[in-house]
């Protein structure tokens, strides 16, 4: 005997009973990934044990749960589970940590796992499926606020983990749109095995600012994320065009100190076929910071790296939410990938 | 494309195709915790890298599930996903253990994260949503078999773990409700690194039985557990009076040796506010036991302890399965907390 | 306010809604298992601290998902939540790896935690709600692929792993399937602590190939696994007739040189009533192999091991999707099992 979960877009019970609702949906992604990061050949340099192409796919599972109360607040709260396989190493399911809301108007205010003022910034991802390259984003390279082994140090919503555990606020208003963000980590306490307490890393608050402006086809944005943790002071700036059938974008960031640009494009073409491509520019870490401390990732093993990053995209829609979506990109650090597979929601 | 689950108090399905069927339920609740107990000031005594006050949330989805035999014996069973921040330590989503049952008439046999007969005694929580003080309970010390640090020592049913593994049975017949658990731990074995045999730890049994009656807004139950561990034996007695728009209750308990009383009230303000209150008084911890081995918890670092325990709690109806809860409780330990939130269900 | 999931055995969702959907299904099972490998007596030689009367216990729930492209090509994706209790250990719940799947009129192109090809092999599991005997299938000492300590060593779903991460393909017409499975390990790298490269377990590949003809009640199998791994390339060969109210069944495996074979029946009796019984005998590990360094389980500790083994198993019929199940097994190592329970579906 099996459950039918209705699949609908529009909310089908009447208004007396919809007081509080769960919905379930998702997608499902998988295909191939060549990266030439992989080696199975142990005289290769480069020799870690996995095949050059191996599966890569995901699973999400999203749960969204809200109530409304009798003077129209809405409450709510999404939970995910994932499942992912990337260089040929399964994983098993798991949630996420929540992120819980308030909703009147044009105000959302977040607590838990939140989005991230930063994140949030209009035109700092592609254009694609999966907001970057290929099946998997492919490391997400073309996004500005990513450089030199320091990939991802915004607050951001975690689909895997428990995410920032902090508190923002959201307000839109004909086209505009204001996003602050707020978290503070509890200190490490580090004892021996005496039981004294020997050191402590002190845990930093994460300030994140976003404004954004939407009119006839043109988005502006701005953000900025203040940082209690080194090199984490970031200022993102984006404008983007879109016409309907094709799109132009530029993006810049002063990741503290290092500054990274980027062009992007997008084109339809004929009824179902897709064309995104990118190419991003990383200024090398100053002598300054390096002499400070900071990593300039010089061998190459990290994620990102001065130099150039540049990709293609193509995606071909099969209808009913599904998608053939194939990519090349090659980061600064010369890391070459070339993804194909497909895309399927739910 | 998004799922919608029909939400309503019926089950809609006609009979012929409702012999079985998964239903979704669950609650956010989310606010911020005031507790003296942290501190992220290194100066202090009780520094513990924690800010004084944190986020506290927690996203409780249940899946209960159910089938019906052709002569009228139903099946079902029931599991929690839930994901828990408190002290800002964010987690993520986990499953708890599933409890199955047989249901009959008023006859209920349950297998696995069980009930439990001592957790199951009417009038030993509030009368708020947490069941405690504020939006996570603060720790339960108004529930008189919590002791001296010995809390929740007795077999009850388990949100985030795998829960006791136990049999138990429930009948319930005009206003008579009677039930008794049972569970057995394995024996842990503990072996040296030479994969010997050193020593056992002996898995011991709990026995609980708890019996209740309830008459024209009066209730009455006693219960008492029956452990092979050490300090785990305990009594309970209640009695309580719910006039509707007010309530009274006191509570005893003998926990090993340790006596515990409270009492407690309710009151309905306007339309949409209640109040709750408590006051409980905890025996010290005898010499005698002492000296076989009782913690006395005399440096207040614990959950409970010899003295008075008091709170107080405000709860506003915003409607549509929200509301606003607040409250504040001082621990026998002298441990404040002071916490204020939301709370809605699905 | 709860959700109800429409309980039906059709979709219910008119075409143009039902491009993509999720479903919820599963199973609970509950019962005792008497186990005279388990021990609560120190005095007993298999001492072991459990019981050896114990709560056996499963919960899986089922979500599927899928979507329809506009050519007719669907895409699927399956995942479990699994909590389980053996030998009174109590699980908390867990996901499986998922898997993904493209359905195209016969043909089905799966990726991830696929179902293998022996696995998939016709007439190999018994014909009861647990595939084994009892009410956690007592190890599947029945399978004709499961010998001398090498049990469940081919490519299989794992409902509560993540499963092989490989690519396979069946096709199925006129009662003809065929089934051919892939998948590739990556190689385990070995430092010592000072992170110098000492030693590489090379990751294999296995290939699986199953054939199927199914023809007025008769079934023949046979299937062949080609493992990288020592012990694992195995040829499983079943033949069964169903005459509807009974069935017969012989199945012959080569477990990379220990031959196993098993003879197997099951009876309806009167309307709710249904009893398996099977025979199995497996050879033992040959010199030369136990000279290579074949494990030859002479102290029974193991899983399986020379000789015979036997079960049998009754099935009563309750309604809604539940049965009450029993059943006794004797392995080739001498283990005793008797198993007695409930069965529901949802």
């Amino acid at each position: 005997m099996k459950k039918v979960l209705f699949a609908t877009t529009a909310l089908i019970a009447t208004a007396s009973v919809a007081a509080a609702d769960v919905r379930i949906s998702g997608y499902g992604r998988f295909g191939l990934d060549y990266n030439d990061g992989n080696s199975k050949s142990m005289t290769d340099a480069n020799y870690n044990g996995v095949d050059k192409t191996s599966i890569t796919s995901r699973l999400r599972v999203q749960f969204d749960m809200s109530a409304e109360t009798d003077s129209g607040v809405a409450f709510d709260a999404r939970l995910r589970a994932q499942v992912e396989s990337r260089d040929n190493v399964p994983g098993t399911g798991i949630f996420n940590g929540a992120r819980f809301g308030v909703v009147y108007e044009g105000l959302r205010v977040n607590v838990g796992n939140i989005i991230g003022a930063v994140e949030n910034t209009p035109g700092v991802y592609l254009e694609t499926r999966t907001a970057g390259i290929g099946i998997d984003g492919a490391g997400f390279v073309s996004h500005v606020g990513n450089v030199n082994d320091e990939y991802f140090n915004w607050d951001a919503y975690s689909s895997a983990g428990a995410g920032s555990n902090g508190v923002e606020a959201l307000y839109s208003i004909n086209g505009f749109t204001g996003h602050i963000s707020y978290s503070l980590d509890n200190d490490i306490l580090n004892f021996n095995t005496a039981g004294t307490l020997t050191s402590v890393t002190e845990g930093e608050d994460r300030f994140g600012i976003m404004l954004a402006y939407s009119w006839e086809g043109w988005t502006f944005a701005v953000s900025h994320q203040n940082s209690g943790n080194m090199w984490e002071d970031k200022t993102i700036v984006t404008g983007s065009y879109d016409a309907g059938n094709w799109g132009a974008r530029i993006a810049y960031a002063d990741n503290d100190g290092i500054d990274k640009w980027g062009i992007y494009g997008n084109v339809d073409i004929g009824a179902a076929s897709n064309l995104v491509a990118f190419y991003t520019d990383e200024d090398a870490v100053s002598a300054t910071d390096v002499a400070a401390g900071r990593s300039d990732n010089t061998d190459a093993t990290g994620n990102g790296g001065e130099g150039s990053s540049y990709g293609i995209h193509y995606s071909y829609d099969l209808g009913g939410g599904a998608s053939f979506e194939t990519g090349y990109r090659r980061a600064s650090n010369d890391n070459d990938t070339f993804q194909a597979g497909v895309y399927f929601s739910f």
